[in-house]
């Protein structure tokens, strides 16, 4: 058993949102008792560990829901250019020389940061070496949802042997690692996968009871073309194919969706992963989540890869991302500090489908973050709640368990080698720009 | 004589931007020399002081152009609300109830926080206790551009007697703290200052050879408002009363200007002083700065109060001005890296006249700052420039220099008490809470 105490808590339980001094007590991986004041004389003398947390501010682990850590090495690769030509020239040259120990090098140094940053559950969308994206998550102790992204732009046999490939791949690592890892099935994108394929994949996804997960309406000429090519918007092409609500899908994006789009979404179990800062970067656009909110629509949060954000930083993320929707509305109520936190946390947890994360109450997941109450920007320490969306940064976050694990402890990685993942990156990025 | 080697050094100097491998000579408060490789032995022999900063990159400190520290108390005092409930219900009554003691506490932490964030020179514009401003500021070792901001609402004599104590306040400023000082005149708002009274401001700023400082086209309503009024847009009114040309103006946020404004700035020396995190949290809106800077006109870069923003960590508001610009402009090429840092050193120089500031070469000032280039989210650690923008954080900041003295070395303040200014802030602000 292992006890914190003299903690501010966040716990995001709404009947007892905030703990002004309180303790967890925590077994098993889950929290056993999420209390106010000081643990009883019994819980200390249980506990295998005591650690007073004064001074620090405890909450969630916070959850990214879209991302592709096997494009870490591209961080400042290009910036910039206008989409076509940073895919074109920048991106797919270097994606087609990554091998496995490069792609391995770039989700080690996604794995370190994301915990330096406080997230704890992430999601990973990519084409290669999942297996061992897999077994990465394993030994660092974090939480993921992975998948095997597909591109349909082939022919039938070949769509079929990467759509086995990824069943395969989610039927191996469900609920795996105690729990931590989850998967989903994930066509690519509307423009990059047939009507049938995407059909053939929902069908899999519902022989599985697996969520699919999906880049949608990203782009204003994504759309566009959509229209001209079948006449509809991708999401209302979703809905004819009769796809909509056989599955909960988890759509990457949603810049470009309008009021139809949006009365339909409500009538869903969809959830629209923000990715604010990588929609900013790459021109694409802002995504009317204040509108998705009074909807109904549940939204998360995600970073996106690193080529296009360029860091995987969630309390950056949500910070910009609330700021976002009050600027672009004219509106400085259009998007709560709280809301803000939600997102981060509990509707993440749902989305990635993870039952029992992103509130810290008894019987839930022991997956939490703490904050340096100290720093400076964060004084007057009176208001932590504002302080977690408008003013924390990465670095004051100073411990992070997943599990009741700790995988970082006063800003030491524990379960990851900093130091090797550091040189690593950087020898495995100059030797991938070595072969172009 | 202090020597600087080992370091990457972006100079910002058009003739010589990127240093790979480089040192700094300093003496007297200002750069002898910024060269390529190895300093010479005498070089070394010579200085009294020889740093190596390897694995750290070196560029000019940062320069905010708008700000009130004067509020920095009222961080995460109060965020969501409507602009005139935030004003009325919160803003003006804890200012109602600050005095000396707390504005100082308040401005102590905003040093220290600007220091730690890299920002070595700012700007000041508020109404109590100016000369206290001026004092910490000469202490602390840093650069700065002050003002007694001057609110017009209220009799000719009331008005004549802020204005009296505005220019007696300059005079007596003005290039002290060894050049580390310098002052403007400061009307609030064309929405607070009556025409005549602006009038009389600017003459006596041409009088002192002053530029003058004042919020301008914030909201859609102070637009409207105008338009109402006097039947033209604020800044047409100067144009019309003739002050636009006699000084150098430095307006605070630009958001609602029209072609026709913009036409007009790009004929004057004005500057734009860019606050995109404030402009946001009020949802004030976004301001066009793709299309100033396509016309020519200078914009710089503001943090405003941390009741607005809530940080003062112009980092982060650079990353997020120039993101934004790309996102509402739906074009990845509206604002590029090199152009943003430029408005973040170079146009702040010029904005805050201070000559030979912004850029590192020979003859400048030695104002600079030092970043860990080994931290996770910069790797790899190839694209300087990239993540200078896109990916570092304000604790990458190691060590702050202003005219060639250290005012942090390895994230410790030398000239402020870190845990004084802590201690202080929360207890003055408890104090002016228990008054309300």
């Amino acid at each position: 058993m292992l006890l914190l105490k003299d903690a501010a808590i966040v716990t995001m339980d709404k009947e007892n949102p905030f703990i002004d001094n309180g303790f967890l007590v925590i077994a098993d991986g889950k929290l056993i008792e999420v209390g106010s004041g000081s643990p009883s004389e019994k819980q200390e003398a249980d506990a295998a560990e005591v650690i007073s947390v004064k001074g620090k501010w405890l909450m969630p682990g916070l959850i990214n829901t879209h991302g592709h850590i096997g494009m870490t090495l591209l961080r400042g690769h290009s910036d910039d250019l206008p989409l076509h030509r940073w895919l074109e020239e920048k991106m797919w040259p270097f994606e087609g020389k990554q091998d496995e120990e490069a792609v391995h090098a770039g989700r080690a140094l996604a794995l370190a940061e994301m915990v330096k940053s406080g997230t704890t559950t992430f999601l990973e969308m990519y084409h290669l070496y999942m297996d061992q994206c897999a077994e990465a998550v394993e030994e660092a102790g974090m939480r993921a949802t992975l998948m095997r992204s597909m591109i349909g732009l082939c022919s039938k046999e070949e769509q079929e042997a990467k759509l086995g490939e990824a069943v395969r791949f989610a039927k191996q690592w469900h609920e795996r690692a105690d729990g931590r890892i989850r998967t989903m099935l994930a066509p690519h994108a509307p423009y990059t996968c047939p009507p049938a394929f995407i059909e053939r994949i929902v069908e899999e996804a519902v022989q599985l009871q697996l969520p699919v997960h999906m880049h949608l309406a990203e782009t204003k000429k994504e759309v566009a073309d959509h229209l001209e090519q079948y006449g509809c918007h991708p999401l209302d092409h979703l809905d004819q194919l009769g796809v909509l609500d056989a599955v909960p899908w988890l759509f990457a994006h949603g810049v470009h969706l309008a009021e139809a789009q949006l009365e339909r979404l409500a009538r869903t179990e969809a959830t629209i992963s923000y990715n604010p800062k990588s929609n900013l970067k790459l021109g694409s656009g802002i995504a009317p989540v204040k509108e998705m909110l009074e909807r109904g629509i549940r939204v998360s949060f995600g970073t996106d890869s690193v080529a296009a954000n360029n860091t995987l930083d969630l309390f950056e993320e949500l910070r910009i991302g609330n700021l976002l929707q009050k600027g672009s509305y004219q509106d400085a109520t259009a998007l709560s500090a709280g809301t803000t936190l939600e997102l981060a946390t509990i509707n993440g947890a749902e989305a990635l489908q993870f039952p029992e994360l992103g509130k810290l109450k008894a019987g839930y997941q022991a997956d939490f973050i703490l904050l340096d109450g100290e720093q400076l920007h964060v004084q007057p320490a009176a208001h932590v709640l504002s302080h977690l969306v408008y003013a924390v940064k990465a670095a004051d976050v100073t411990d992070v368990f997943v599990q009741g694990k700790a995988l970082m402890r006063n800003r030491s990685l524990l379960t990851l080698d900093e130091e090797k993942i550091r040189y690593q990156a950087n020898r495995q990025y100059k030797k991938v720009c070595s072969l172009m």
